[in-house]
């Protein structure tokens, strides 16, 4: 594989979807939100994306071998139907974000997608009860109409800069005519692997951004089984990174298994 | 996004037009330089280029997102048409500067462009009130009719060599049969973020060689309020620029938000 | 060279073949025990692999340039034939990884190959006399069927995780709809360059798997030929890898030869 | 520019040619030695070849912008002619000798070229006053012919490897049918930039090999005058070797100028 791929098994037809996305990142709140928001409303997987700019291992889970990937699965709503989008990985390549971005939003585009929300976590350093969600656009003339769905939009100020592929998500969904939104739930940061109270204040702004009801009662109980899953993957990722920053062949590839 | 894209909402009809370009750089002069320019001469944004191979970041400004690019301007002159460059960020990749700088070339090209002047500093060290501007060409017969525009030529015992985007843009122009002139405005280098003295001395040598006026009453002014986005922007690449060379996943890419 | 290219001098026709992979890894278990499975049987070779990923230099060997390559070889077995590849190199670019992986499987499926074993090790920390072979798959539905030929399947909670080729071979090969197995022999790990006897057991369940026989007398013998030139060519890399990481030019490239 | 091009302004036709390479590397034995034939034979340019994979700058040599290139000369002589290939820089990526290797030889098919001799140092730490030229070949059937012209084949036992495009591109001509041969002139090693005893000896071969008439009377002075050149190139590129391993943006590309 020499470029990043996305292999759908079907393509549904969708009604003037709208993407939510949510990647690995600080507190994980993307990922668990994203991944609550599937469970619940058992949305049906339909495609994969796997990239060279992924960590080259595999994990055995449910003794299987798993290739890390990102995974698209769709929801039919009401008025409009949902895509939702969660990763095991980002890349560590600065070139790999801009590739795999590009392909996630021609891949929207061919879906007919015209909005894309990606959901993150901001780091404040301090632990907060109720913890609020900051919003980012790619058009300021947006602000207002997303205030009403309890999104702060202090975010300029506080927060000046998103680093990986959340960010560049939204900014180039724009550029090819898909409104873009970031929502990113405030966090304590470091060294928490899962922030479950800021997905749920994310969860809660994006029932009504939708207009859809995601029962919470089991959030806290869902979180501690994805914890296990997303543990393991961050401690081989350390680990893997480590070995490619010493890059000795013979070692690097080896030390563990191979 | 696997190769730089420039991405122009619409193709202007150029006389003649030289290009004038000003990246990041040493005291920031080209990119000064070239954003006054731009500001006073009310010259039109008509295209953007965006590159892998600039940082996965991408920073709040004025409340929305902003990816870091490159952006392209011209402007109507009396005999011949100017085209300005001025861009965000250089890569930091070695062989992001050929492909950014044979895309740029390939672009002026299909805009008729014959002629490319990049503007940038060089650092001596010492401050001078009087800060010379040295011009490299790259075919010497130019030298003598260069001069008359209060360019300096002894560049070639005192420099050495250019490191970054200025001379290979200049340098490969040469090779597509596009002239190519790099002037450099003495700076003391170091730790000044905006060098206003040079980028002034380079205006003035650009006035002479463009046949244009520009009114330099609002330099100073223009440039501290240039200073802040500029400086905002070196810390943020400074700081992915560290994160990026320990390679962590799980920190590098979720450090601030994600 | 600019993407990973498979030469191939014949292509051979075969029968329902199966590929057994034995890249180097720890105790290089995997590229003793299929060498040595290609040397008993002796199997034709057919295609090289040569790969911009794989470290620039080429070695001396019986007084000719040897560059580094994958080989591939088959066998005409009686029910279905076999194809057997191996390497004198892992890449040291986690990219490579997702290329070569991608061209040999391309290549394997061209040879109508429906099925994959690939061998490595599983570094225990200590010395058995009768080595375990661990298997790991990509649809566990296989289990059962696996373990009557000797195979222990514990591999999820003891292994956790393969890094390198051998795993992301097995884990697209499922994509691709060929079968993937991954057995790893037991071994005491670090610094034993080649292990003899968990490479015999390995052979051994491989004879049962694929229904063959391979003396075993030879094997020893045989393993101390190929360790000098395995030793050689660790030795080497792991100068280059230390060189390349320094990335001095005028040191790098040249502190031997050039 | 995304791939490494050769540009030729014309491309001669050539009777069945050879071609001699001399790159950057130790003592730049390869690098004066063809440079010496180029000028004592009066070999015409005819290509450059221009690379992303080379430093990002430019030098400034006699006042004009100075791109690093591999240039490509040919030489009209009574049986066979002659391309010459000399370099100012080897590349600092793995990669990168892959795909200039690639392009090299590709251009050489192109041109009927059926040989390859590529020209380097063999470090051995001692003062020679008559050093050997050691040789290396692709097809050791060939070292019986080629010890008549003075050539010592203990390279196998003494080498054991060559790091870079030397070793590559003799290894790859083979590959496409192409034979090739290394010489490699004995020198002292660091710090030693250039050595014209050695470029001397391995002359003294070519000359033999090729049935050509070089005056040797020049060569110390030539050398003299070509060593200024490229120590400053040394210097330059490893400087910028260094700021590339820092990657600091806003430190890295523009320390110097920019």
């Amino acid at each position: 594989m020499i470029e990043t791929e996305i292999i759908s098994k079907t393509k549904p037809k969708l009604k003037d979807p709208i993407c939510v996305i949510g990647l690995p990142g600080i507190g994980n709140i993307g990922r668990i939100a994203v991944g609550y928001a599937i469970t619940q409303l058992k949305a049906k997987k339909f495609a994969d994306l796997y990239s060279p700019y992924f960590y080259p291992f595999v994990m055995i889970h449910n003794d299987q071998i798993h290739i890390l990937r990102d995974e698209f699965f769709f929801y039919k709503g009401k008025k409009r139907d949902l895509i939702f989008l969660i990763g095991d990985s980002q890349t560590y390549d600065p070139k790999g974000h801009y590739e795999i971005v590009g392909k996630i939003l021609e891949f929207l585009e061919s879906l007919g997608c015209k909005e894309v929300i990606t959901v993150g976590g901001f780091s404040t350093g301090k632990v907060s009860k109720k913890p609020k969600v900051y919003g980012v656009v790619t058009n300021k003339k947006r602000i207002k109409e997303l205030s009403k769905h309890g999104i702060s939009f202090e975010a300029g100020t506080k927060i000046g800069t998103i680093v990986g592929a959340a960010g560049l998500l939204s900014g180039f969904a724009e550029i090819r005519g898909i409104r873009g939104t970031v929502l990113l739930g405030e966090t304590v940061g470091f060294p928490i692997i899962t922030d479950p109270t800021a997905a749920e204040a994310v969860l809660l702004v994006l029932e009504k951004m939708l207009g859809i009801d995601i029962d919470l009662a089991k959030l806290e109980e869902k979180v501690k089984a994805m914890q296990d899953f997303i543990k393991k993957l961050e401690q081989i990722q350390t680990q893997a990174a480590e070995q490619l920053t010493k890059t000795k062949p013979g070692k690097e590839d080896l030390k563990y298994i191979g």
